[in-house]
């Protein structure tokens, strides 16, 4: 066995990139009005980044980081993944695996270089709809 | 009294068997082209044997490992079980019990001996639909 | 900000990889005729491959993943953590952090390429100077 | 009855305040070379903000923010606290209460206005003495 078959490159999210999507998420949570807890994982969906705004949900500090590992987890976002998770859907119950981390509503979006999802950004605070945009304003700038 | 008295022989699952049984998995996901989690558990319920294929999902990690451990836990699939988990239904609420190691959609599947059950194989990493016929294969390897 | 910043290349272990390190592992576990429960985690501290050897004890599988975790975590085998953990020691209290995940004694070793840390294996089964050597083993097949 | 009888005014962290902290510390390990994971309290003992650095310790995510937490959760530093926590003394057995999220070795130190605790600052990444000069630099910018 040759030596590269044990290892392979991965690409990953920097400190740096997350507190670049973190600061665009923060400004359109802004823009609407909404204080927001925002949450970046990375590539092994370990935490990178988490900022809450003042006056932000402390509820949504736990569901932030959730969204965000939920994302990585499945390498989708936790929008196109809430609809298969409803009762008499196909992954109906998947919420109480993965220790109690999964959230099955809007506002986790993977973050992807050339294809590949590299980490996720969460975000909880508002409406799913409003986190829903927040999150893509923060994945967009990635 | 005999020794043979104070025991009772129990068929089992052996590493060779899970190693066995997660080959032909594997064989199977890579035809259809899908990276899977697979696990084995033994009659006593607890893992053998797990092999994560390149790339699957992180999230599929717990959930194959549940998948088999909820197939032994009432020696049925996971798949025949799901239906009997929906809201309504006579055993919903059932996926809050076992610390939240149960999986209630397809995937986990008994492994039996002449018709006793002595372990479970658990596949996740794609649909549902992929999950089932990965582990379908690897149930038949046994 | 150039899009070099947003990422790093990583390097990873591979399945095939993980299965190597398992295998020699237990070879140096027949060797020394001791049933070991072997683990290995990636660059990410996620789980890539896990083996029970027959009758290796049922308490050692969350302990074999804990010390691959466990070494992942701090970049430094379990051994040389230990002495930091004890009574009166600077990191004593340290088992109780990171959700129980964590095990503080011999049989963990990071696995390196190029002076990288890449990921882990963790080995429980017997006297922790038994476990150390079967991890070694492991570790130097990488 | 006044609106003013029914709140009181409290002194709190502002996220403006902790990425003030969080820059300070993160300055302050670059400067000695190592790696942290850095988090910040509010009054309520709830996470403002955290951040870590690449390449810091996967395992001190979770222990940076337990010492931020534990030094708010009693207004003291973790480092003052540490000694009653050693067996046969005053506090032992301390560490697993509160759900495991204490840590009782230095990193974690109260931020203070006007001799009033308002949050902590949690660091974890390197030996504690490190982790301690870190967290010094943190809540002096405070």
């Amino acid at each position: 066995m040759s030596s590269e078959s044990f290892t392979h490159k991965k690409k990953d999210v920097s400190l740096d990139a997350a507190r670049h999507v973190i600061d665009s998420a923060r400004r359109a949570a802004e823009a609407i009005g909404v204080a927001m807890n925002i949450a970046v994982v990375d590539d092994g969906n370990n935490l990178v980044a988490f900022e809450r705004m003042d006056g932000a949900w402390l509820g949504s500090i736990d569901i932030a980081q959730g969204k965000a590992y939920t994302a990585r987890a499945f390498d989708m976002s936790t929008r196109d993944l809430a609809p298969l998770c409803q009762p008499g859907q196909s992954l109906f119950g998947i919420h109480a695996t993965n220790d109690g981390r999964l959230v099955v509503f809007p506002g986790g979006i993977p973050l992807e270089k050339n294809g590949e999802v590299v980490g996720a950004i969460g975000v909880s605070g508002g409406a799913v709809e409003q986190d829903q945009v927040v999150a893509e304003a923060g994945a967009e700038a990635f």
